[in-house]
């Protein structure tokens, strides 16, 4: 489990690294930049929380998710110019994290003794709302709502540790292989710009009629 | 109560096609259009039990409104360019939906020994707020705030059931009779476009003196 | 205690104002206005109720809050052109309210066993994201994340207040002293147009090599 936290901090880590830069983007102050980094980073899980009404939420029942934002708060403060250059490393752990933060969202949803399908969503919702949260308080339109394949990575990845705990499958290896799926998803997706469907015209609408 | 759970239903369907209409108008993707549609649909009730402390909370509890939701948004993506032709039908259910989600929410205030008016603003939420997250989300103005009779039609319809209650009125007819001076007034403000008064200017400011 | 109860309602009057000003500016009509009121006045502290689940929540244990806000839309609309003159009363309620709400916040927080950091975390949510969630459904980006020293004065007084309560000074006195701290930094802040720095280069970017 110990090397799970560790990525769950390497996560928090690039998620706030994230929101710290769309925040100084749009021309926040530090208390602006450190919300939004913090938002970005715990706000799926807070949100995840209180929904299940488990409390401590998480960011209250362990100091390290705020000391790991502000140490990424200063961190994009000092080297905000050397970002860009590493910006495949970022994608990297910002992959990890989404895969990490959905699967123990999941586990702990069937901790919980939520319906798998609900459990579901909750490791979705940690991964991808923080994000919202943050598009939300930056005036931007959420980017999941538009573009990209990344929730749907997250909800593949989570059918996938389903069906491996369905058949009792050894835990690391589940949570591995799960997490693989994940990372694996959302980098050809972004590789290939893959998106999906719109729902701009049904089956029977005047075009396929032309 | 099975009929009132069934229009329950069908208010969230109405509720979740009317989200699933925004969403697709914003060019949102499948993924985006689903979680606008849940929203818009439980929301309010979202709001409502985690402000009451009732967990599990509505959609949590009971897995008929995610399906009902998830059907809502496939009867959207077939039969989009119908539903335009079926407006009328639609606003009976959504105006029905806003009657039965205003009514049910402020008998679980009052079952939570909530104060008559807080269960009354319950009541108001669970109807309301659905729509407000929706807005927000889709980067629009909450269009409750600025035009037409919406909450005040709710929180008319809580009044009368609230003075039926307390006339210890038969259950079934304190249902059908509050909801029924929602739908009707409603109805009637969106037929004649009546608005709640703004607060442009003041009692005494200066266009009286002129 | 009674003293501060009454500071409570003041800064509460004054942030519903405040809202209500905002959303009339906006065409809001008086529905909206009364919500915008709201959230302005008590959604800090709902917050921080349902993010450390302490039920009943501010304003549905005690009535008094909804009170108090639905006489501040009223009054704000009888004497809407009366305010603008009254400017620096109203700011001087308001700075009293930031300092009394991120005290109260604190001091809560440490009632329920938080770790001082996160109370008084808690102590600046209930000061400050009232003005935000209020800024997110008008549809303004949260001015507090641009400009003026608003949350860092709540953060500031709070931090004063716990060094007080270490060193077991009188509580009445740690209050005072505190709050004023807030209302000092706060003043002097808008008296001379001070900001917080931005994140907008790092130590090393190109600017310094020039």
């Amino acid at each position: 489990m110990s090397i799970i936290y560790v990525l769950d901090l390497v996560g928090t880590f690039a998620f706030a690294v994230s929101g710290a830069l769309v925040a100084s983007k749009k021309q926040f102050d530090l208390f602006g930049v450190i919300i939004i980094a913090f938002v970005t980073a715990v706000g799926g899980g807070m949100l995840r929380d209180i929904l299940i009404d488990a409390h401590p939420i998480n960011w209250i029942g362990d100091l390290n998710y705020i000391w790991t934002i502000l140490i990424a708060v200063v961190f994009t403060f000092l080297f905000k110019s050397k970002i860009e250059p590493l910006r495949k490393t970022f994608f990297l752990f910002d992959t990890i994290g989404i895969g990490v933060f959905t699967l123990l969202g999941l586990q702990k949803g069937l901790n919980f003794n939520l319906h798998p399908f609900v459990a579901l969503i909750m490791g979705m919702i940690s991964a991808v709302f923080g994000g919202v949260i943050r598009d939300v308080l930056t005036r931007k339109v959420p980017l999941i709502f538009k573009k990209e394949i990344y929730a749907s990575a997250c909800l593949a990845g989570g059918v996938v540790y389903l069906l491996l705990n369905y058949l009792a499958i050894q835990e690391d290896i589940q949570f591995i292989i799960s997490a693989a799926v994940i990372v694996l998803i959302r980098t050809v997706s972004v590789k290939f710009k893959l998106e999906l469907p719109k729902v701009e015209d049904d089956l029977f609408s005047k075009k396929e009629l032309q």
